[in-house]
């Protein structure tokens, strides 16, 4: 998380259904907090949960194998902290380790020869290094819209972005210019594909993450698009060449914390016996191509985020995750979309209605644009 | 390696002992030559020698392990041109991995709230996005001094560098400043523990790297500190815990490709059973004690060099790399560590003769403040 990041999208969307932002906060809060304020209820919950003492801190993965006779995984971690390389076997093994960290770096012409900054949103840090620079942001997604937004916010002198297939189109301020795809680089100038140029001192590539996975062979190891329907997941969630093998989160995501949840409570019943899988992988496949199927039978917006809002309800109805009311989070989403194309620097300052307690969220203190400092104290201080 | 650097010591002291600069220029050249030049040097002896069709690019080693009833290893290969992995057995391994890319990374207070760009040798590119500004340079060492340098030469309204332990002491320019420790850092102001604090806008770690080798279980990794006489290794080469399992360059380095060669040599007349390895390996520890006390005799600089000089000789003598007057090779060292004191801005002016072919390098037709261009063929313009 950069600094300064706020969430992109109310958090009436993902609030944890056992346990509200009112629980955590002991009030109701403001509706994009920034990342001190997440990071805060996300340990909150984890704490009640008391699941901290489950996790192995500084233990990196490095290798991960099915044994076809003994039907279980071989794990090989490397504590950090001591040091040490050692290996451990499992029944299951559940990939949760995100999509959103392997960046994708294309390279332009010119780029060797750039006399300034080239950084990857990976490694985009504090909008200040930007203020009073000419920024080029490369990509039209959310990191994107975000960094961009950032940079403008934090004093950059002009923000220039461009896309390959289609612009955000929203209304940027004066110092924002949306442009076609970057073509090549000449000294500290950007060309684009209309034949305009602009001289930058910064680039900032928002180009994706790949789905990567270094610890896993060709047998364990997912390669998908980055799609609502994930390749070769059963619901989602079950690897269908090997469903002793779970990934969570693979997906594109409207929904997140509340999606992940319901795929734990998912996985979670799976291993213990109460959900039962096909045997048949053929069986497995076609849920996986009906699930392909209906994610394209539509390229709407509000389609997308009802599709990902009813695999939400779908898992839930077959677990004890608590229920909640997906249609109102996905209402949240839409007015969210609306707000930001009446005003992207200004959808921020909007509140919604939490579909857990039902408590509509307090109007920020302050405008988002003139809200400087992301800091807990400041953001709770209402 | 990041733009505008030239070898931080003389080629005369790196050069091929089977393929010197005369041979692949067509002409001597002088002393420093910049990164596109000495990328040239070695692609041509790598061309000559017809080595690249046995290299397989793309292919990130995920795991080595060996096999105490085979006596081999297996390793586990990602070609990611197919994103595919696959294993194969060999009977030996050799590290070349190099140890000068992960970087160290420290943490001092305040930095989570530095309002500029924090970043690492590592991530160092061009010296240009810091023109202008003032930065500070946290490190002693050669980074510290080639990266802060590079800044003052591009421009950089001022250069700061701080130690632990001893200040490098050059005669350094009039807006570049030496401080004792960094203490913290509080909104962009750096506080040293000699009571000052200098306002800067980029922080550049050069804070040295790790002997890191993600792909390799405890029996297998070298865990040593980065001196001249390695920990563990027989000859500098020979992993005494496996002595089928090789390092090269693993070393602190005075010398670096001849060495590497020397050790290249001496490792493949080890495979070839030309030279014997002791299968004692108490025998083998005694030699790398040996080395390390006598390592630790003296801490003089001359000493040290003149140390890894005599390294070089032995694995010469034992092979048939073709010899060279490693003296002379010490001896442009002992002049270039005179040139750094007299003028640490104009030792890359010196020119030194070679002691492969004998010719004495031409001054460069520019002094290297002044060269911006680092391109191979402003160099080679004589």
């Amino acid at each position: 998380m950069y600094r300064y990041l706020w969430t992109n999208g109310p958090k009436e969307g993902l609030e944890f259904a056992d346990y509200s932002f009112e629980e955590h906060f002991g009030k109701q809060i403001a509706s994009y907090p920034p990342r001190a304020v997440m990071f805060d209820y996300i340990e909150g919950r984890v704490k009640k949960a008391g699941v901290r003492d489950w996790i192995r801190f500084n233990s990196v993965v490095r290798w991960v194998e099915y044994d076809d006779q003994a039907e279980d995984f071989t794990v090989t971690v490397h504590d950090m902290e001591r040091d040490h390389v050692y290996k451990e076997r499992f029944d299951h093994v559940i990939v949760a380790s995100g999509h959103f960290s392997s960046p994708n770096v294309p390279e332009y012409p010119g780029f060797t020869h750039f006399y300034g900054r080239i950084t990857h949103a990976h490694d985009f840090r504090d909008a200040r290094e930007f203020s009073g620079q000419d920024v080029l942001i490369v990509g039209s997604s959310y990191s994107a819209e975000d960094i961009g937004s950032q940079c403008w916010k934090y004093g950059a002198k002009s923000v220039t972005s461009c896309y390959r297939t289609a612009p955000m189109g929203f209304n940027w301020p004066d110092n924002w210019d949306e442009k076609p795809a970057l073509v090549r680089v000449e000294g500290k100038t950007a060309h684009f594909s209309d034949g305009t140029s602009k001289t930058v001192d910064a680039i900032i590539l928002c180009t994706g993450y790949r789905h990567y996975f270094p610890f896993l062979p060709d047998d364990l190891r997912l390669k998908t698009a980055n799609r609502l329907a994930t390749a070769d997941l059963y619901k989602g969630v079950v690897y269908v060449h090997n469903p002793r093998m779970f990934y969570l989160g693979m997906q594109d995501q409207w929904f997140t914390f509340n999606m992940f949840d319901a795929q734990a409570w998912y996985v979670r019943d799976i291993i213990l016996g109460r959900i039962a899988v096909p045997a048949d992988k053929q069986a497995m496949l076609a849920d996986v191509a009906e699930r392909e199927a209906r994610e394209e039978a539509d390229d709407d917006v509000k389609y997308a985020i009802k599709y990902q809002g009813d695999y939400v309800k779908e898992l839930i109805a077959e677990t004890d995750y608590p229920s909640f009311d997906v249609d109102g989070a996905c209402a949240a989403f839409y007015e969210w979309k609306h707000h930001k194309a009446e005003d992207i620097m200004a959808f921020r300052n909007h509140c919604y209605r939490s579909v857990i307690t039902g408590t509509m969220a307090p109007v920020h203190h302050t405008p988002w644009k003139d809200a400087l400092d992301d800091s807990m104290e400041a953001y709770l201080r209402n």
